[in-house]
């Protein structure tokens, strides 16, 4: 059984990696790697997977996912510059995929127990395109 | 060769375990255990399994099993109360988790052959929160 | 200007006139007469309409538009039955035109000033039902 | 008779007016106005009236207004920083109110006939908040 | 009070206006224009205008509505060619804007009473394109 | 790690099997197999898995992906008729099923490299109705 919990949060970045030449920046990232930044509405769905609880009828009580989620990404990078602002992404590049994998380890130690896995991080970073990591 | 079809159906609960004090129920079940109940327009995707037929050009026949969702199934939830009026989920506790297993007991009989299998029940209770069954 | 905000909230409902009977109650309501209740996730889009302030570049702070709406409204209405737990519905009969004209009631004298003015309250019981309420 | 195209853009900025002191920002556009941006996938829905032509069976062909909105708005503003990259965004409040009255000024001359007029053009910062103008 | 019900249509068309050659059919229609057709799903929200019947709760019983507008149009165009198939477009070129006059034609006698009156026909064709028929 | 780009096409089909009766077309594919035709706004996801390149911080560029389903897939399809226009369509029954396979055929060998596999391919061929096919 697998419980998804949906998320946005609003945030900006640049694609940019510094090892590499302006021009070839441009090259791999095109108007991602514009100097000022530009943003998005992402949208992210945080999936767990276990066995039911009998007593509570749930695998997780979602409103401990949404807090632990919350509390350990969501206030950390909403309305936030993800290339400056965020303490867990410093030095990363903020592709799509690379935030995947560092929401991941925001969270995975809070939430798995010998019952419970997490499962899934999928983000939308537009309507056309998403990522999905599972660890 | 995954096919899917969507269903939607609205009904009310109370999600409220018996055998626990009400302060219990409310400190698991918050809000949704509220005495006179609530409700959802539940979305949900029903995925079979299985070959493409070489004559049909079809893994199933999707008025077949849109057929037998709404006779097992939509036709005793749909404007429905969850804790009365489904004979199928007497004495369950309607969390989402426990609708889509009784949802799959309905239904997986009726649909598995040689050739398909149910695959998967998802359901949405919200925009935000929905579960995911494999069986 | 418009600005709109939306907002969801989740209830149950019966859709029965108790100066009718059964008979002419199912006749006119069908399902949605059934005795136990049934419910759905209601989405809601406040508009309002004004000129823009020139120091803040809004029409009104969305927050305080958020706040109001919340207070008056969704707090009493969210996980509630709406023909026995909210006060301002007592008596009405819960058709979504109905729900609308007492929303509407609820909030318009805590939102309009001198420059702006509530334009429309609309609200979705479904996919594929909607009304909109203009005062 | 009515026609939308809706466009999609994806933009960063900062709410911030400098007129004002960071308290008083913040007090008016709270996390709005974190000093290093954030971003949005904005929506837009811009909107022609007239009559219907009757040899080619269009108010207007939506080429030319897809045409038109891309080269004079989408161009400027897409993968951008609102406060420093577009200039007919120079020294306005990129609320979005200014934002779609500033898109109006850009596009309105170059849509407008004996024939058929500008009616509105609709902005979603978010999936829950929008603006619509309509000059 | 405006009330909306939203169908769903499967269709396919071809962009050809007759009195014109060719290629002046693909400079004013591009690929919509080619020979043997394409298709979409088209989406429609019928909205009705009036005062909400004191005794009902409603403006006008949706089931009604859902029956006329099935009857009338959907029926006669869903899984269809508009060129050929229907008999009321006969004739007529099936750009978005003249399927929503002939449908207007179609449905207004049968929901205009003293009380309520058709107030839009709203058509997507894609999800980026829509047109709005007022009467 | 996945990445997912969704695509749009608008094509018509006539699901008809030339070796059947009919009668027998009709009992199988009932309106789908209408004479004249229908069509569709699909909606197609594909799907790529693989190692997240360090250099990049990409699995694969979208841009490429992009490029390639354009190429091969959307311009052969889009605005077209599934039954006669596409070479690759050539005497297959343009079920959804069938659809997703050749697809799947047409860019497996472009995108597929030691590092990433092609995945997924799923379509919508209405909001209702979708298949995926993982080869």
């Amino acid at each position: 059984m697998y419980i998804t919990r949906k998320f946005h949060f609003s945030a900006s970045h640049r694609v940019y990696n510094p090892v590499l030449s302006d021009e070839e920046n441009f090259k791999i990232y095109g108007k991602c790697s514009n100097p000022n930044g530009h943003g998005h509405n992402y949208v992210m769905d945080v999936t767990v997977g276990g066995e039911v609880d009998e007593l509570t009828g749930f695998v997780m009580d979602l409103t401990e996912l949404k807090f632990t989620v919350e509390e350990e990404i969501i206030k950390k990078v909403d309305h936030k510059n993800l290339n400056i602002d965020v303490d867990f992404m410093n030095g990363v590049l903020p592709s799509t995929e690379n935030i995947a994998m560092k929401f991941w380890d925001q969270i995975e130690g809070k939430i798995n127990t010998d019952h419970i896995k997490l499962y899934s991080i999928k983000i939308s970073e537009t309507v056309n395109n998403s990522v999905e990591y599972r660890g």
